[in-house]
């Protein structure tokens, strides 16, 4: 197959089409690799935090909660969004835990950093691992518009989850295949 | 921690923003479980497929394409868009496969299927494994504004890439660990 060299595009143009609260949209015009033009429709997002955290039983930590572009109820890991300015993504992570969960982890380890879909949007994803947790101090308060309950599941309960379609998120299969890599490996508490 | 019967969120009014050629954008005021209200910035798409290809010498097949949004180069499994109408994830798994390597595969296996990222987008992933490639009789055109280079990867050149930031992507992340649990379970070649 032909190899292409340069693959790189040049923007052109790029047109702000609106600025929110949790993401701009903004449309470019640009230049391909074979001198035509194209449009390019793209997302811009500060990015998220997510984290997989085991209990002292063995069990995995997901939230419970309501996700409007679905409209419906999802299992998910604990998540947040990194809000402008914000440079430390564990920070982010305890901070997250701590509201969602109530707990706080002295030893978050990362996982693995990826975008969530490269076509269209640059939100990028720190995720994290951590089977070491206990009660917080002082529990945050969740944003306002918040509401969710905490479930604790076994290995057996996610899988069944998830072929029920109640995890059903990107992050929180990727939490499930890396929580099966630890239990293949030997390096996790077989709940 | 109390727990929350009811997560639904009410949607009282529907603002479209912004209807484009892959996505849409919409402003949504809620109703919140509180009594509340709030506004929810969402992102419709036609969903996509991911595939993961595994090659006769137990090699991983990626492609290597520009991705504006990041404004860098990629290494990603080959995967593409759902167009409006089309209801056959796995049709659509093998017409990316064979415009964007030449492939055909007579068996794909689903993997799992999920929301790229349900805080703000209902983009829906199928994602498909196999390690039954063969040449298709007809190479379809990729579309007149993509270009990538097709690379096999070994699961140490995988990792590495990964590790290197090149692999960088949700669906992508999410093919290496599928790819480490079939090795650590004995269920593929050892590339």
């Amino acid at each position: 197959m032909e190899v292409i060299m340069n693959l790189d595009e040049k923007v052109i143009k790029e047109q702000p089409l609106y600025h929110g609260a949790i993401l701009d949209l903004v449309l470019e015009d640009v230049l391909l690799p074979n001198g035509q033009t194209a449009k390019r429709e793209i997302i811009h997002h500060h990015g998220a935090v997510g984290i997989i955290p085991i209990d002292a039983t063995g069990k995995l930590i997901v939230v419970r909660q309501w996700r409007a572009p679905m409209r419906k109820e999802t299992l998910e890991i604990p998540a947040g969004k990194i809000d402008l300015g914000e440079t430390d993504p564990k920070a982010v992570a305890l901070r997250e835990l701590n509201e969602e969960t109530g707990l706080f982890s002295p030893s978050l380890k990362p996982v693995a950093n990826f975008y969530s879909t490269p076509g269209f949007a640059d939100e990028y994803l720190h995720l994290y691992y951590t089977d070491n947790l206990q009660p917080v101090a002082h529990k945050r308060q969740l944003d306002p518009d918040e509401f969710l309950n905490v479930m604790h599941l076994s290995f057996s309960e996610a899988q069944k989850a998830l072929a029920d379609n109640e995890i059903c998120d990107a992050k929180t299969v990727l939490a499930l295949f890396y929580w099966e890599i630890l239990r293949l490996k030997g390096e996790v508490t077989l709940g």
